[in-house]
């Protein structure tokens, strides 16, 4: 298996860099082909721009999406989009690690997602009918993917009823709403939460817990979200059928039983 | 009031930017004072690392919270940042802007968030019982937050059985985990759907609509966020007590009747 890794850390020494040490020995023990994008260590431009397309042409109106169109059509992308695309690519699985910064992933690797999850790629697809492709559909179907991330909180502030919601939720928007939303089958993330104290004790615990995830990551079974067009949402309204989880709603209704 | 508004898009003479200006002239014409923070044009800096904490000795390990925590104690920020707490303090109220890209802000609003909600200020604060100060307490008490976002799907596909989950939970991770986190009571959000097709009829109709939700700013109903120690939850293991919403998970829960 090939594995792209992105590391969203500034600090080599941190509890996140070694996490993404610890993940890509074991792949590489496994027989595993890996690359790493280490996006502090590139010093990864975040912010989307028109500078992102170099044929776009720059008296007109910037828009993101005919920009990112134009790239896809004439395949032209800045120098550091492609190298990432050429990974993406190359890639049958692909891991994100980061800390779990304001409820959701820190700014440059949201940038990454937003440069390099571009038109025609991560998004903007459709089929012959123009039937939107997404959702468990498109480029990276047959694909797996896997967050890995360091939680301040304790695990109990982060469960059913508590106060900051729980987790499965909070990460909805990036295991349903990116991995998926592109393709990918999304593997239950694997979370350190009390991220602020781990001791050399502690983190042989956490090392042995995510060698022991690595090890079955091809054996892993996904979050179970129902595809977009396989048979449970209504076209073109894109409601789940009344019968399905009748009554409920939230994230957790897009999960099959 | 005094009002701090935060624009995230690229192009001036986008719908969000647009917005930004609307909103920004419907409070001038009603006498509030504003002032506007454009990240685009001020080429905001997104990803938070050691030299944003001057005093931080870089011999050391780097951890992003003990930076942030020496920085609120000898009160020694990075110039760009020092210039956004000066108006956040100011302010009585907070206004972002932005398009809504995966699920979410663009990269560049939340390195805004990352680098100028710094610890002692958005996160980090505890009491004289060391109890944890937050989710409705904290530096921005009384205040008021809003979100305005254009959304390029329609409205349907947003809604409480739709594929891409309800608006409201998409946005919670923002409003409650942002806003209420550090005190700000947030209102209902400004959400124009379908963005990406807005005509000069469409727009007029929308921009009516965003001044009337200016015009109410200060009389709107804020979203009714149970405070984490106004007694709705256990202390210390922050879980909503039994007898509210029972049985019920997720995160409507935490919002009162």
């Amino acid at each position: 298996m090939k594995v792209l890794i992105l590391l969203a850390h500034p600090e080599k020494a941190s509890l996140t860099a070694s996490l993404a040490r610890v993940a890509k020995d074991q792949f590489e023990k496994q027989g595993d082909e890996i690359q790493l994008t280490d996006l502090y260590a590139q010093n990864w431009k975040s912010a989307i721009d028109i500078d992102d397309f170099p044929h776009y042409d720059k008296s007109e109106k910037f828009n993101v999406i005919l920009g990112s169109k134009q790239a896809y059509e004439e395949n032209a992308y800045s120098e550091d989009v492609k190298k990432e695309h050429e990974k993406l690519f190359w890639a049958d699985a692909l891991v994100f690690v980061f800390p779990f910064w304001w409820f959701s992933m820190p700014a440059i690797l949201r940038g990454w997602v937003e440069r390099v999850f571009s038109y025609g790629i991560g998004y903007g697809r459709y089929d012959d009918d123009k039937k939107h492709v997404r959702y468990g559909d498109g480029l990276f179907k047959g694909k797996r993917a896997m967050l890995i991330t360091g939680i301040g909180g304790k695990g109990n502030t982060y469960s059913g009823r508590s106060v900051s919601g729980p987790i499965e939720d909070l990460l909805f928007p990036i295991n349903h709403g990116i991995f998926f939303y592109a393709g990918y089958q999304a593997l239950p993330p694997f979370v350190v939460f009390d991220s602020n104290f781990v001791d050399e004790n502690r983190f042989k615990a956490i090392e042995s817990s995510l060698r022991e995830r690595i090890a079955t990551f091809e054996s892993t079974k996904p979050i179970a979200y129902r595809s977009q067009n396989g048979g449970d949402y209504t076209i073109p309204q894109l409601q789940l059928k009344e019968e399905l989880a009748p009554g409920k709603e939230g994230f957790k209704i897009h999960i099959l039983d």
